[in-house]
């Protein structure tokens, strides 16, 4: 993941009351696990139980959830569905918020359908795409819109976040029409990097950087073996 | 992004001569830049130019290349073909990494067809499905394999990370049999968390992750605006 937050650095350009951004990184999976003791009807749960079930050391996962003033009890731990309630505010999911998918390929149609949008506090309310191949079929339960009527449609279903699913010729022109139609928070699935205004915030899910990513680590790996 | 590195956190997990992980998921756009500075003709960027079109601020991009001993000079600064050739080696491409991808579905055929995964110095040697309807067809330019032959066929393409992008169920299996076969990097699509043992890296790429991080963002920019 590369963060292309307004301006040069995501911890410089917000207030300085914010969370540190590799700790907003890993609210969601803390919550993802809260949800997953919840339905298995566990009430409470230990730094060390929920740490390990997100792969963090106890220490962060503590001192993280205390930018959250989510203090655990001695011997009691979190309340599961407390601490779940304190995250889903703060990550802004006290309420449904709308996406809308551009690009309805193999990719786009691949995110639409998936179900865990739901479940994490999305609803999938639009799908566009530029090809009259696709307009008008189904994808993800939705009737695909033409991209010229994505201002307008996204302001009728509220759409609050853009998902952006088309080849890298393609995605600087579709970011710059949700930029236009007021959309100011953009998860970008293209391989190229999008300029936006300082308002907008950017989120970039690139296989060659994922790839590289965990490249170095691999590689580091076999460096060592071999001393 | 979330990282499941072997061990409770990856800067406990890694020797104390290691990178921060932070700095070490920078390096691949700040090569994708230098690579299109080259593509253009450029012998030498300054780092304030450089973390420009990498959208950090330059302090922290001389920061993160003072790990690789790659100092720029005053009043020249970086060396293009020799900076990017020094991140390559760093993260492990100074030679072309093999990977399979697991799944040959909507998600799986869109990146198997991702032109990026050769720019970024990986070769698709591989896709795998358990489907026989997709066994035998033509992904990215390959015949699928079925799911059994992984270890054979992944032994014998010298294919060393495995992009997982079956749906949630079937992943655990997926990883177990790439673990099985020698795997020790994961690029994991699928939207769970998967078990694999210390010395195997597993980077999770999740469409719900993503989008509750850039919920906060939005969202916190929305109460600023309110207040």
């Amino acid at each position: 993941m590369v963060e292309t937050v307004s301006g040069p650095d995501l911890s410089a350009a917000l207030p300085a009351r914010s969370v540190p951004a590799p700790v907003v990184a890993r609210l969601p999976g803390y919550l993802q696990a809260l949800e997953s003791l919840r339905a298995g009807g566990r009430s409470t749960v230990s730094s060390e139980e929920l740490a390990g079930m997100c792969a963090v050391g106890s220490a962060i996962l503590r001192r993280d959830l205390s930018h959250l003033s989510a203090a655990g009890r001695r011997g009691v731990g979190y309340d599961c569905a407390g601490l779940a309630a304190n995250i889903r505010s703060f990550l802004g999911l006290d309420r449904v918020r709308r996406i809308g998918i551009i690009g309805a390929g193999r990719l786009g149609s691949a995110l639409a359908d998936y179900a865990g949008i739901a479940a994490s506090g999305f609803a999938l309310a639009g799908v566009f795409d530029t090809s009259p191949r696709v307009v008008g079929t189904s994808v993800g339960g939705l009737t695909v819109s033409p991209m010229g009527d994505f201002a307008e449609r996204s302001a009728e279903a509220g759409i609050e976040l853009a998902v952006i699913a088309v080849p890298a010729p393609a995605a600087q022109s579709a970011a710059d029409a949700a930029v236009a139609a007021g959309i100011r928070g953009i998860l970008n699935f293209a391989p190229v990097v999008l300029t936006v205004p300082p308002a907008v915030h950017v989120r970039h899910v690139d296989l060659a950087t994922e790839l590289q990513v965990l490249a170095h680590y691999t590689a580091a790996e076999a460096r060592e073996q071999q001393q």
